[in-house]
């Protein structure tokens, strides 16, 4: 089986342009079948204030209405995801980019939500892997903004991690497939302390940590989705800093969490 | 020879949804291979006017500042980009949209002008077919954004017209290619009459009206540009409004105005 490398990076990356610098020049000469995914950032969040378009965020999430649609698919299928597609042909890497709606991808559903109207945010429903890998197979790396279509001509936004987790889910079956989430973290902590990182991490154990309140808020659904992923037949799955990229990617355990069933 | 379609939309109809619905209506189910570039339109001014970035045009161009860039970037390759990709997956065509970066399909260079500084606008310098027609064989259809990169890591701001006649002299070798530029006319006119369209124009015709000034303006480099591509092997070059491109497509030469060599 072919081995698949699928990278996550986070808005934090993407906000400071001497890092994304960085990760770029440790992804890009990253031998073998790869794709991206990255988050969105504050971007969106500044261009939305100076359009005098409203913010609303709950719980961490952006309420996505007609007006704030716009603006993420700007920012994150034309400014982000052009910015790291051309940065990286500029390494060497031949990077395709792509949302959900480029070749049907990946088609998502309206979230329905009984309490709160998130707006025109997307739940996936389908993962399309025949166009991905025909891309994978001539030499491209895609490069996903967080974003898919409702397949009736709407664009919704999408969690990155969760295209992270649905991409390695689905092309598990076809690649020995590696997910590698990159944060502001070096890896699952077992305290407020920046190194108190768990090299590894087991369903029982995560359990326990989510019972005694140590795992909490944004990382809940991050690793909720990430085991799921085992579940589904990805290979390993690993949380780290983005300036770590380059010791995780070659395997080695010493860096960030690995994820275990 | 298989046949290759390609079609360059103006900035007139992307700025009225209905007229966009009408022609992604007519786009889609059209059979063969094909591609589609569409302009820039204006909402990149208004957006760059909310966003207090001054606009400057020269001689109907557009002076592209690095804040400029960020803006066409956005709104070119993610709002109208995605729009249409999304609006064509709904009609049941598999659409990817593209810039000149993604799969680095299209290079260019930044222009250099002793007299006007233009900023990130590019001139193409190379057409990678390959990939593009990789795309064409499992059957989709490319979707382009007027927006190249230099290979140096920058993206540039680039003409519509040109890009669909680089992209139909590149392809013309390996597709019997015929090139439809849709505009707010129903073709080259004879006269301020809107009805005065002339329906065949060879290239001394042309030079005829050039010299006595019935052809002017927008319409020189669109002209210029449109039969260089037939002397490149480009099979027929047809020039009509948006609304009329059905009949267009089917070879109905009673419909805008078809250059000849």
């Amino acid at each position: 089986m072919q081995q698949l490398l699928i990278i996550k990076i986070g808005g934090n990356v993407i906000d400071q342009p001497e890092a994304l610098k960085v990760f770029l020049d440790d992804f890009a000469p990253i031998p073998g079948k790869k794709i991206l995914i990255h988050g969105g950032g504050k971007i969106a969040t500044d261009i939305s204030r100076t359009l005098g378009i409203e913010v609303q965020m709950i719980d961490g999430r952006r309420i996505t209405d007609a007006e704030t649609l716009k603006v993420v698919t700007m920012v994150y299928g034309g400014l982000i995801n052009k910015t790291i597609v051309s940065g990286l042909q500029v390494r060497g890497c031949n990077a395709i980019g792509l949302t959900g709606a480029d070749a049907n991808v990946m088609a998502a559903k309206k979230r329905v939500d009984k309490n709160i109207d998130y707006g025109f945010v997307g739940d996936i429903e389908q993962v399309n892997g025949g166009p991905i890998m025909q891309f994978l197979n001539v030499g491209l790396t895609p490069i996903f903004a967080p974003l898919t279509h409702d397949g009736k001509g709407v664009m919704l936004n999408t969690n990155a991690d969760t295209i992270a987790a649905a991409l390695a889910s689905a092309l598990c079956k076809h690649y020995e497939t590696r997910l590698i989430y990159c944060f502001d973290k070096k890896g699952v902590l077992a305290s407020t302390d920046d190194d108190s990182v768990i090299p590894q991490l087991n369903q029982r154990q995560y359990q326990d940590l989510k019972a005694k309140g140590v795992v909490i808020k944004g990382m809940l659904p991050k690793l909720d989705n990430a085991f799921a992923t085992l579940q589904a037949g990805v290979h390993t799955v690993t949380l780290c800093h983005a300036a770590q990229i380059q010791r995780a990617v070659k395997g080695n355990l010493a860096v960030g969490t690995t994820l275990v069933l």
